[in-house]
């Protein structure tokens, strides 16, 4: 499959992140094994009971809150960050992510699948053709627009 | 690789979550994709700014807390949930997911690579040999584990 | 007004509470002041901007759940709680005031009459002669409770 | 007693809300008893335990959030606020204070009591002299400020 847009970058803010991309592995499934064979070998899964994990996940959110606090907006791509603190953002987005499929693990539900699910579900609820440039009122339709 | 630990689950905590995984796909740059093109396509990408994501990412962590607040401690599997509670349940973590990667989207951090590099880094920070069954130790241990 | 419940205190949860009473200062005026003075005295003023405020609190926020996360159940008074992990989460929670009181402030939010003027909706909202002991409505019910 | 600061509003950042100040009643006692006789009247405080709270607590900063997501960075005092979204954030924040009292109530933490003590711990951390102007060291004085 084609990188994401390549070469076709018009929008005013739309348009860096297809130059950007993720990599492919580990998916989700990977990230949830490891994370299990990691705390059952320390003998942790005795911790890590639904709501447990739910503080944990809140404790990691209010961490990365912490590297955004005092800035004012910060711009895609966080022009001025240097490497440390960009290496510290991936890190605490990791935890929150870790603790995110520890949470859905735990609770039985297929995270990717549900994912899949819910953007399909958006796709419904916000047609193009009704909320296009539709600027003023993009509070309005978002408001629990996921 | 065998999937993912089937026919062996001896210990206490550690075994029924052996028997559930998740779907392969969609993987994380397949829902990155998924969510930059939905937001591209209604134009909404001038909203998604860092910060914005990040507090769109705590609204959404407050609707997951709000479906386990008013219960007592919530095992493993969610024993008593009905249908309903799971579904709505998936909906809203996978609302999470699809704000954390959007976030690391627009700050440029290679999501899946970094959490690959996390736990790398957990499993060095806690060595079997020194945490294992250290269950008086854990808060200890753990305070900053991930 | 009398004391709130002292000498009556029958009931299995709703007693203990009873017994004790937070001082009357600092009010939250006073509060306010305080924090007022001690950003300008400092030339802070500047990082206070709402959205910076409130990512400051659910950095705090996650204090907190920080200390909770790696524990069943807890219960009222704390029990088996040493006296530094009681003077831990209250100095959590109170910056979690802190920073709650200056987002008030900073959005010129009157916040102990926005406080009892929810109260009195909230009495409203869920008439005593609705919703008392009625268990199995309770999630319903308070789904947005306050 | 003299409104703070009225008639000396120099400095850009620093003035504006020493024009501003809140209501003296309800301290923060009163609103502990407000809510604790609340919960009573209704018998929920059985369902009132600390983690509870904690998660109602955080429910309520996630509807903040909200509140604040999709916006730019937000002036003090809200400049294009509607009357209704003033209305609407006002009792937002008024919910987050709710459950923290009550959080801290169920804690037996004196809640105004430690804030006094958390402020002037926090005055002797960042002494006038060591961080006034400091802007640039700003993020690492405060890093864990309160």
């Amino acid at each position: 499959m084609m990188a994401s847009g390549v070469g076709d970058c018009g929008s005013k803010n739309g348009s860096s992140e297809e130059h950007f991309a993720f990599s492919k592995h580990p998916n989700l499934e990977d990230i949830r094994k490891l994370q299990a064979e990691f705390s059952q070998e320390r003998n942790w899964d005795q911790y890590h009971q639904p709501r447990n994990l739910l503080l944990a996940l809140m404790g990691e959110v209010g961490e990365v809150a912490e590297l955004f606090q005092w800035r004012e907006e910060v711009r895609e791509g966080l022009p001025g960050w240097s490497e440390k603190e960009r290496e510290h953002l991936a890190h605490e987005l990791s935890d929150v992510l870790i603790y995110l499929v520890r949470l859905a693990d735990k609770c039985q539900v297929d995270l990717p699948a549900a994912t899949k699910e819910k953007i399909a579900l958006n796709k419904q609820k916000y047609p193009v053709s009704k909320v296009w440039g539709s600027n003023k009122k993009y509070t309005e339709y978002t408001e629990d627009e996921m």
